[in-house]
């Protein structure tokens, strides 16, 4: 089986808040909070580790690390629907900005902020 | 022109990354806080308005907003990659979930987080 | 009995640590991490909540609101104790330098940032 | 001169907010969701560092630093203000919760959350 895009999710999404009549509690403050909130259960998981690396989690961790991220996903994804934002052109947008961002030349092997470049 | 898929957006991060040789920063830990970081920065747009909604939105926020939400989005992807998880297919897994955690009949019309219902 | 002022609870921290000996947990990183952690705790209590004022609450949350308040504080207290932070004159400064980024003038009954007053 | 208590920082937060006439603002969900934010900002010194030990911090970032802490704390004693918490109260009893929660003879020297001990 194909692996769903953003638009699938979407869609499978609506239809989920739809059956549950749940659109009443989707205000974009509470989706955007939402997504701070399903960020820090996925920090969570990297909480006390020097590093986060795979060698330092324990088996199975990474399907619970994964559940995490899919609710920050699943929020975004939310969120860009309630605001009509088209979620894939605004990542792809923002990658040719951080190019410009951060020239190569400049910013190569550093880990400086481009406002401070 | 069509939308980029995650598994693009991961390639162009990949190629981004490496030019710069940003690698070495990549901790999954520093990705996670990275998560978080970005989505506080989302949450400001909304932080004083009652609920966010597009008609309390000044001309152009969607636009930064939609930057915010790439930012949220590319670490994910950015993480998802070090860590080997396959983040549409556990995103399709999580509303799989989801569908048990909060079946229609028990979750209908209330925001009651499942293990309460 | 009279209220723990931040100096005390700062002590009982380091006991509560040295007791357990977990100050080898304590980089930093990780207790700034911890903070955006239980800060995302607290917020979970609003995330549905159209204002969270008292009367939105069910009885006892603020009970559990305050012991997510605690956390917040109390990872606070201990980065500041880690990096010799002096917190609460760190606090009295800020009231200071905010009450000059925003002139009563200029912010009164508006909630704009000072980057754009 | 003393340090200032949470009380009197509370007493001047509450003047400059009225001052300003600011409180309209201050719902509780919009003051929880400033805790979030603030922690980020103070997350995002320690981002690309790998403890955030002082060793790592160019010179002059401590009191950067201070003062995002500065930002957390006010925003959470602005918050228990506004739901009659009594933050220092509340920080001195989760202390003995926790010592209850991770018994010594249990937890030295491990970082395992309650739950899993």
């Amino acid at each position: 089986m194909s692996a769903p895009t953003i638009e699938t999710l979407c869609e499978r999404l609506r239809a989920f808040v739809t059956e549950r009549d749940w659109d009443q509690f989707h205000a974009p403050k509470s989706l955007a909070m939402s997504v701070t909130i399903e960020a820090a259960e996925l920090a969570e998981h990297f909480q006390w580790l020097p590093t986060g690396a795979p060698e330092e989690l324990v088996p199975g961790q990474t399907v619970k690390i994964g559940e995490e991220m899919a609710d920050v996903l699943l929020y975004l994804i939310r969120l860009a629907d309630k605001l009509d934002i088209d979620l894939p052109a605004a990542a792809d947008r923002k990658l040719d900005l951080n190019a410009i961002k951060y020239p190569v030349a400049k910013s190569r092997g550093r880990s400086t902020k481009y406002t401070e470049l």
